[in-house]
């Protein structure tokens, strides 16, 4: 069996396909995959560039979709023939946060996707969306179910609300059509005029070149008669949470998903405090609500925005394409 | 200005167009409203046929639409020419259910909106949708609203679950399309093929005629692969309600609005427990929610539908209409 | 090994202790448990009298607590020595309600805990709360968690807010020391001048002998101002649900539980929906909830009423006490 | 009547008293209140020493308590003679938040409560809680309903719930006083000893001096066994929030109240997004709110403490005392 692993020290030159031994037949409750499908995130790109050193020897990437082609005793849920997608938390299968670290996540603190077959318990995959390829499965696992999470979940999102999205990465690209799926209203931003133009044509409602309009949080606030964003998809972090706050209504909900602009930086609370808002940390979210995630993406009326597809032994120019920033929505890998 | 009142005794042959004295101009916090649409409601013929006598000499018609003429001291929310839409509980303004009874409600506790001319406060009313005609923003004081709460406000509606809808009233085709809307899938069930067909128009994914498959609670379960659906408006009452407890799934939210088999009657309440579900009472919402209705369907996406109109002067035929049954969708009264 | 099990025909003459296989030793994710407490609860009363036939053959008892004599690989949550409870729904461990039915219920669909040693996996225990003896952490497993699960779980229970109970059952009890934790207001109902009396001195605020006063409903929403109570904990089932709905709040909250007086019965549905009020079915709770439960016990205020305690080979004793309904809280079985 | 009122420029040494028009009888809806009592908040002593020049001229003080001694026509919640308290947002009657600024707050954006007499609408007030004086009644407004909101209504507080409070300000002893109230587990901090010795004479389960151990956060969690807090009352702002995230579980909430250390600063929000908390700002409540606030103090089992009582010509030396920063609890002003 084929297989990505991280090399000693980490590096993308090192991502190359080798053989490793075949996981074998699947024990009680577990299934044996056939991975087909994964897609490319910030997170596993800090992985494969070596922002965590641990994960030496690791087989990358945190999705993973596929066929299941053999099925342990005491499985009742999957069939073999059934097309599944893997869990970002494998271990939290339902209810509030258990999680904050990434010790049992795929492709960072367990071995991901990056190859040809997996033996897991069923508990760590739900079957992917009807009349998804591998590819398009892939991305709801860590992408997608960020972006429900963030709208659905906490934001108890609503037809009517107004939705702001920062840039056109893989979260906001997934929550513009999840906000559209259930009509909702949405700003998006972009340093890209082009981009802007394609989420336009998805549906976006106003959009906003924050290199032309820097002062872009009372931009939204304006556009919105003064009465600001129900909710915010805040993947920027620390150098666009002010302006986040400056363009959520009073009560409102920032969804703290970024780190794009640092770990770390300057807030002003109190405008956070006499907005009355909310700003909720979240990291994807359970195998249940990716149950509810794919029930509603049954209903065929979104797919995801697949930016290109790379074979998996060229993974590490998926990465490079990843780090360009040019990609608009997610980059596949396909095998 | 014209206005029609119930007689003494109460019966439909007495609804006629009379003169009335002018409401005149608005105090501080008011507003003057040249009324031009209502719709009928259930709630409306019970007090046209008589069911409250105490409402002898009332003006009926719970549903109101108009244009402010003029606007006291203090408003800042509307101006003149605004297009408003009145409330069903204008002493709800927000927050949880504040009131069990009809006493403050247009058209049986309080004048309604049978006539030309009111003055009242502005918190009364809000905003009519942008591009509703009278007769379609009346169309959302009322059975819109009920749709709204039951499917938006109790039952946090996402996309991808699973609403039963009984029968084709006002409230039912409102919960389809504001399901539909959402993302939601959706089942209905009605007496009549045609109507069944019109449904399926509107984007019902699957439909059921109760005179033909009498156990339609298990039916509906069945189509769900055995899991039940999420939500049921339970416009039935009694006559209805066991089956719609066998429909809904282990956790699902039932929506009890209706008295149309009755205001008792049996019911599996073990079932209901070991059901786990949620049987909610409501009666409309809140004027708050009412405005957050009111966003969404300016997003444009969503119309009601009007069954056919009738003018004021012939309100007494309208609710024979009513009576009839045979409508589907909103009976409008236009003037 | 000793342990009781379901005759053939079902009769509570035949519960006698027999010799069984001991467990052996725990496998990956399990314990072995010395039992030493369990409860009666009216559904073990159902299942040993043979309403289910099906269970011949059964170990009885829902409840049950001991302590871990072995630990297999992989558990990190519990060592040697710990006090443990069980879990009404081993396989329900977090989130919204999974389950409808006692298919998977210790005593009920799988063997329960009338017996000296078990081997389970050990997600199908908790903690016993700190300083509760077997039976006392016994009582936790079903009646408390149900009260537990209506006032704080589904009720969101604050301080202030007024709880009808009805009868002192064992839930009823755990639901006035929980409500009276927490600083709310309690009414209770009994035939018993005697108990009411005993409900007094453990905190009720208001008593009711529904023998004297048969039209009860009234006469709580009359104690509370006519505002009627925030919470209703229903254990009659359809022969007090219209009394409890006249006493309950509108917007309030009722939890329905109980099948004492039936399945199924006259329901006044036209009041419950003009109170707006929620008919919340449930049975028990997830494992997640009982954690949450046994941090509130650790706090020390409350234990659990046990009325009296039977050895374990004279059960069929304590369920002819529990049959004879003179107790109050809960009967304990010691072994 | 009399009346205090601020000068120009704005300072300490220009309050005090001198006469007013009395404000005469109540109007429809109306009240007129003869007050007794106020307490001092963070927040009027801001307004007090100038940081809002715009209130020169203005009535001081937010909180205000006393006799109702007329009743306007309509009026039917109040009677003559009956204690009532203010409302910190008197158009903020209900539901979800509503503003954002203190542009209606009395002793801000309108007069306050630092004279001797007021007429204003009756949804100004609410009830005081039954057996407390003025100033007990008028501490509920500001720091009580902050505290309140922040556990009960944002959090949803339950029985074992683990509350950390930073210092022994007004809220945070409030908190102290709820959150037992309600059965949870406290931790607190503070610079001096000896309040800490009073805090745990009141039920603090924990007690941490931040001068003898900066590491707080981490400490917090190490008591907590390395889960962590549920609910952190952060009035410090960001000069503290940073180990009140290292303090709070994952999942868990930090209500955000605080400027005391800043209005912006260095926010690690990385690690916010890693714990999956809830980072909620806030301002005080909704007068229904405080209407539940109350009902729960009726109950009688806490009073505000009050720390010293100042007569209402003596404002300046309470602020003084305020400013000190000896306090522990409310300051009350007294007339």
């Amino acid at each position: 069996m084929k297989a990505i692993a991280l090399g000693s020290p980490i590096g993308l030159d090192r991502l190359m396909l080798e053989e490793r031994p075949d996981p074998g037949e699947p024990g009680p409750g577990e299934l044996r995959v056939e991975l087909h499908g994964s897609t490319l995130n910030y997170h596993d790109l800090g992985v494969a560039t070596g922002r965590m050193p641990s994960a030496v020897g690791r087989v990358p990437l945190a999705d993973g979709a596929g066929k299941v082609t053999a099925v342990g005793t005491g499985v009742t849920e999957f069939a073999v023939g059934d097309m599944v997608v893997s869990c970002f938390f494998p271990d939290w299968q339902d209810g509030a946060p258990r999680v904050g670290d990434f010790s049992r996540t795929p492709g960072d603190g367990i071995d991901g996707f990056a190859q040809e077959h997996v033996v897991l318990p069923a508990t760590a995959f739900t079957h992917a969306p009807k009349a998804f390829d591998a590819v398009e499965a892939a991305a709801i696992t860590t992408a997608g179910l960020t972006a429900w999470r963030a709208l659905v979940v906490d934001g108890a999102l609503k037809a009517g609300d107004i939705v702001l999205l920062l840039g056109t990465g893989g979260v906001s690209i997934w929550a513009l059509q999840i906000a559209k799926m259930m009509g909702a209203t949405v700003a998006i931003t972009s340093s890209s005029d082009e981009k802007l133009e394609r989420a336009r044509g998805m549906g976006a409602d106003f959009t906003l070149n924050y290199r032309m309009q820097q002062d872009w949080g009372r931009a939204i606030r304006d556009w919105t008669g003064g009465r600001g964003a129900d909710h915010v998809v805040e993947v920027g972090g620390p150098g666009t949470l002010a302006q986040s706050i400056e363009a959520v209504r009073v009560g409102g909900h920032i969804s703290l998903i970024g780190v794009l602009t640092g770990a770390s930086g300057e807030v002003p609370t109190a405008a956070l405090m006499s907005k009355q808002a909310r700003l909720q940390g979240l990291i994807v979210g359970s195998r249940r609500e990716q149950q509810a995630f794919v029930r509603a993406l049954d209903g065929g009326a979104i797919k995801p925005v697949i930016d290109c597809r790379f074979p998996l032994e060229q993974l590490a120019d998926a990465f490079r394409h990843e780090m360009s920033g040019s990609h608009f929505g997610k980059i596949g890998i396909e095998w």
